[in-house]
């Protein structure tokens, strides 16, 4: 949950020649008992946090071999000899002590392992991938034994078996109840995941006589030409079967490996934010050259460092330079710095806390506090009535009211306003938290305002108000600008604002935006309040991934929308966004639309955004359009929102094709040239903008084809509602 | 749950000017107190079993439309009276006393009622649709007050807003919580399924003067042309969001309609077979030839009938005629003939039980008498040992063991077939159950066999038998096949069995092909125990659509298998059937395979098939491909099952397209010819024949892009082990 700070830890990557040159180099007054103690120790003297180690030897990998794989030219007598040699060790799995790097708890202290990578769980071969996870079962009982916390696992090679190497993994979750499980995977890698035909390509044997061939895909092959969006998806879509098959289990994360090349559009490694990262794999051939935006402080582990790829500098040349990176990044200095959202809202990322609901609870004093710093709120508050006085007649008296006065911030700011305006005002405050009107308003008006303001008890919905206002000042307004009933506490409010009258906020809007965090998921789900996946949250957002690019615009008085938008990247729907933008007065606003906050209201702290989660995740291919469904529904003692989506793909028309096995067909001329209805081109009401359509397509007929769906957990329940 | 009977419920729809033509017709000396008690006394003279009938009338009708719709020409004076009578109608919702066909509880008995068919719950105008919602609240309390225990909606008529009707549904459900609600749907439409575009084009109006014209389209155009794929699916596609939306509840069923002419593939007409269709609308200008196939028993309403269609027989034809298909109907005919699996079967039709483990425990005598009267499957039994017999040498003595005795009916059996190929043997009878083999199988001995049968009490996979036997016989196949350890139970026998003996059965093999079935599913998901959606279930499938054509063949041997269907018509998986098809001897077998059963082994009643179920369902695109995964997992004790699938559509390249709002994109030129790998076309290892490719498009590159995917509820939970 902690942002990204100096503090980071950075890992280093020892290799098997590491430990064997450390073996064979150890001096003879060497204060440390073994050699991984020596670089362990070195590691730290170089300013390493953490050291990642492989838990085998090249030894296991070879016995491994000879008994669950063979050459297809052996002799029967060897594959026989072979076959009992791999029943004897399914039967007692187990190392000898050279094939394991680490036999004792000390060496093992803060490591993080890498298991065998050279395992191929996702073989295409049963009994490959049988004895696959038999040795991963065993690797991850040793590393268990000695006390290891973390295990980075080989990446998935062959998109055919993902859902194998998913079970796998899913299984070792299960029996190894402590130990958390890191699977290695390159950002993209197109050409390393093919299928490895020659493991499958081999005839069906019996059981213990089968040794196909190792096929052992590199899965690091270097730079690549960033290619077409299927290719760019297809890691994440692995990562994706594994974390679901294993029901976001929050003992599962993600080595981002940056081996391959970057590439040039952020829409790729923008969705990585939204995943449960915990290490970055960075060799030192691969460098890059910003770190900002890697959510949940994941562990830097450095490898090949001294492979010498640059000759300046040195080994210690890479671990400095990310740690200048670090000291350097905006969001780094951002969060140091006192007044700024990011320094506010340390601790709160990805927090998520039930929204206020004032109308129905009377605040407590430490509440209107944390809201009374907000540096910029106030201030706009004060800079429209400020204006809104100017334009007022400089002679007349303007009748004022600020409904929902609280401790009084806001009748302050009207009297600041009023002296830099030159006018002359009768202020009203309506207040009917009992508390904040008898402690708090009473006090200052005794203190401070004397007669220039009126205090009023009561509800402002209900409440005679002796005069009727030119000026009507509220801040009633939520993160999803109607969320804290604002609509509902200003039709009462009418009542006293003159037919001419001004109110300040003038008009707000709510904007949606689909977004995609596996954190978010996860914490909703893990509240143990079975209503904890139907209600929005107030969160400031830090490992989410906005799927479609701007938000959409929701009037006012409208109380529901049908909204639609452009998904250029897959990904996976968790949640719904929402953001609220206020008019105060002419041009002075309040925002936290995420591309327009910082032009409104910079810097203020009042709002996150509200996140709305879905039941079930839903899956969203790329270049597919989501529409999406929020209500506002409201009886006599509640308002609440439910909320739906349905996504949907362009594809061309094809031929109703009939049943194998059912008689009768439809000829096919009758059937290719009518269009399909389409759900999205018919719709003439949703007022939005900046939708960008389906991708053109050249020539052919195309239709809209339905691909998913899903809602908020309980539609109906009215277990999200906001008491009225 | 019962199948379709010959005392299937016939109902017959009144009209309001039924109604209206009885109110003014009434005799001096009639019986009756009211016209509606009149018209339901001589609907039950002409032999209906109901009466369905409109709940309001048209005053009703004027009323609403004059409150909440006004002509846009209306003056400001009628808008404003207008808007305060709705209004005064929002806040006291009521009939007046003509507005509705029936004020009596007696009036109302039996009564299924129509809601008032011209309410837009899917409107484009926020407001019409509010007042929609309020009116069908209004008419559903009344039904419930009048105890009205079933309600049909009108169908839903904008795929646009579809969602908004799903969620008032949805709310009706759960403030009113005994009635049930039934959508009138017919089985497809696409001209009257586009946007109502006059309603939504006027300019939005604020709240209580927004009347925009009513606009209520025909749901009932008559006969269309068969088109394309999408149309075809579109309203099933809106029955689905529906019931979705409302999360599968029970009180929620449809009304097919069956004014629209039938479509001439039987694959459109199959899916409606998986969903739960409570009444049949059945207009007189639409006459089918049959009623096979539709499940759950529904009432069937006849409209029109007196409209004089059809010149000869009367009104009273049509109700004869569908008597006469229904005697008449094979489906029904068999379910009466004793010896069919129709009729063994009644009352189990999807009725999910719990697998048998006859391994670990010890099943009871009334089993095994169940089983024992399959008139099939022993005497299939009897002739394979009869050829293998006749196989042998005439003049050696054969060995036999029946491996699981049971309570003997294979001893017999075999006896038997000695007999008729006139050969001599020694025959053991190996069984573990105490109880069949003390009580039973010694007592058989005793009064039967003698010393023709030689019994041994023990487990096949550790006993000591005297000698290798020629034939080895066994019956320990489940619906899956191996899913009661049957080749961990022969394993262990294989020892006595000699090098070059005979096993029967020689082999079997599993099939599997994707189901869907919101029954199934409900009570799957019904069942308290937590782990309900983790285990398959033994079920005679009635209610189930099977997605796709060929289900597809697994060697014993393999332990997983990662299957392809191609999926013709989109629909939802629930989960997953699984069969078994067993050679016993030469071309002697046992199959449950829907196609094959029937010429291998008619009549068998042994075995119902599997139902493999999934945590949620899973929306299937048309023309997409469903690969499926299936493990079979085993460790020292146990043996379980996991299940996963993943969809796919063939997809025109698109270039990848970047976020709209992140700096960097691709050059378009890099992009566009590089073929995505494709998951399924790079697999070698799956050895069907039957898959149909993705339909095949003219020109442009394609590939094969992700929509979806689900697994079983909890994957390594090891909760639907068998136990060994």
């Amino acid at each position: 949950m902690a942002p990204w700070g100096p503090s980071a830890t950075i890992s280093t990557f020892i290799t098997l020649e590491d430990v064997s040159k450390a073996s064979n180099d150890q001096p003879s007054n060497d204060e440390h008992e073994t050699p991984v103690l020596r670089i362990v120790a070195e590691a730290r003297l170089k300013g390493y946090d953490a050291v990642c180690l492989p838990i085998t030897t090249d030894k296991w990998k070879q016995r491994w071999s000879e008994m669950c794989l063979l050459p297809a030219e052996s002799s029967e007598g060897d594959k026989e000899a072979a076959a009992r040699a791999a029943e004897a060790w399914r039967l007692r799995p187990g190392f000898l002590r050279d094939e394991v790097t680490m036999s004792r708890i000390d060496e093992a202290e803060g490591i993080t392992v890498m298991v065998s990578e050279w395992l191929e769980l996702d073989a295409a071969d049963d009994w490959v991938r049988h004895d696959a996870e038999m040795a991963l079962q065993q690797e991850l009982a040793y590393a268990s034994y000695l006390n290891i916390q973390t295990a980075i696992l080989p990446a998935p090679r062959n998109r055919d078996h993902v859902a194998s190497y998913a079970r796998i993994v899913n299984a070792c979750l299960k029996s190894l109840p402590y130990i958390y499980l890191s699977v290695r995977l390159p950002i993209y890698n197109p050409s390393a995941f093919q299928s490895s035909p020659p493991a499958s390509a081999l005839p069906p044997a019996p059981p213990s006589v089968s040794k196909p061939t190792l096929v052992v895909s590199d899965a690091t092959t270097g730079r690549l030409t960033p290619s077409s969006e299927g290719q760019l998806n297809a890691t994440w879509e692995m990562w994706d079967v594994i974390r679901s098959m294993c029901d976001y289990n929050t003992r599962l994360t993600l080595t981002l490996d940056l081996s391959p090349a970057l590439p040039t559009t952020l829409g790729v490694l923008s969705k990585w934010a939204a995943e449960s990262v915990r290490h970055i794999f960075l060799p030192s051939s691969t460098f890059i050259a910003n770190v900002k935006g890697y959510p949940h402080r994941p562990t830097i582990i450095l490898a090949d460092v001294s492979a010498g790829h640059h000759s300046r500098g040195g080994e210690n040349a890479y671990f400095q330079y990310l740690r200048h990176l670090e000291r350097t990044s905006p969001a780094v200095q951002a969060a140091q710095r006192p007044g700024t959202v990011e320094n506010f809202a340390q601790g709160y990322q990805d927090y998520l806390q039930a929204p206020l609901q004032p109308l129905m609870d009377n605040l407590p004093s430490i509440t209107y506090q944390t809201f009374e710093q907000d540096p910029v709120k106030y201030t706009q508050y004060e800079e429209a009535m400020y204006r809104a006085f100017l334009d007022r007649p400089s002679q007349d008296k303007t009748i004022v009211c600020i409904a929902g006065a609280g401790r009084g911030p806001l009748v302050a700011r009207c009297l600041t306003a009023l002296e830099r305006a030159h006018r002359e005002a009768v202020v009203y405050a309506v207040e009917k938290n009992p508390n904040a009107y008898y402690l708090s308003l009473q006090h200052r008006q005794g203190k401070e305002w004397g007669s220039k303001v009126q205090l009023l008890f009561g509800d402002m919905r209900t409440i005679y108000v002796p005069e009727r206002a030119d000026i009507l000042v509220s801040e009633l307004l939520g993160s999803f600008g109607d969320n804290e009933l604002s609509p509902e506490c200003l039709d009462g409010a009418m009542r006293f604002l003159k037919p001419e009258g001004v109110s300040i906020p003038s008009s707000y809007t709510a904007h949606l935006a689909p977004l995609s965090s596996s954190k978010l998921y996860n914490e909703a789900r893990s509240t143990k309040n079975e209503r904890s996946l139907e209600t929005p949250y107030v969160v400031m957002f830090q490992a989410v991934n906005i799927l479609s690019g701007l938000p959409f615009t929701n009037s006012h008085n409208a109380r529901s929308a049908t909204l639609r938008f452009y998904i250029p990247h897959a990904g996976v729907l968790h949640g719904l966004a929402g953001y609220f933008e206020a008019v105060l007065y002419g041009n002075i606003g309040l925002s936290i639309h995420p591309h327009r906050k910082d032009q409104i209201s910079k810097d203020m702290l009042s709002w996150f955004p509200l996140f709305f989660p879905f039941k079930e995740p839903l899956y969203l291919p790329s270049n597919s359009e989501l529409q999406v469904s929020i209500w506002r529904l409201t009886n006599e003692r509640q308002v609440w929102y439910e909320w739906h989506a349905e996504s949907f793909l362009s594809m061309p028309s094809v031929v109703a094709s009939d049943d194998p096995f059912t008689e009768g067909s439809f000829s096919a001329t009758t059937l290719a040239s009518f269009g399909a209805p389409s759900p999205m081109a018919d719709g003439v009401e949703t007022p939005f903008t900046d939708t960008r359509p389906f991708p053109q397509h050249a020539g052919g007929d195309y239709e809209i084809v339905k691909v998913g769906h899903t809602s908020l957990h309980n539609p109906g329940g009215r277990s999200s509602w906001i008491g009225l």
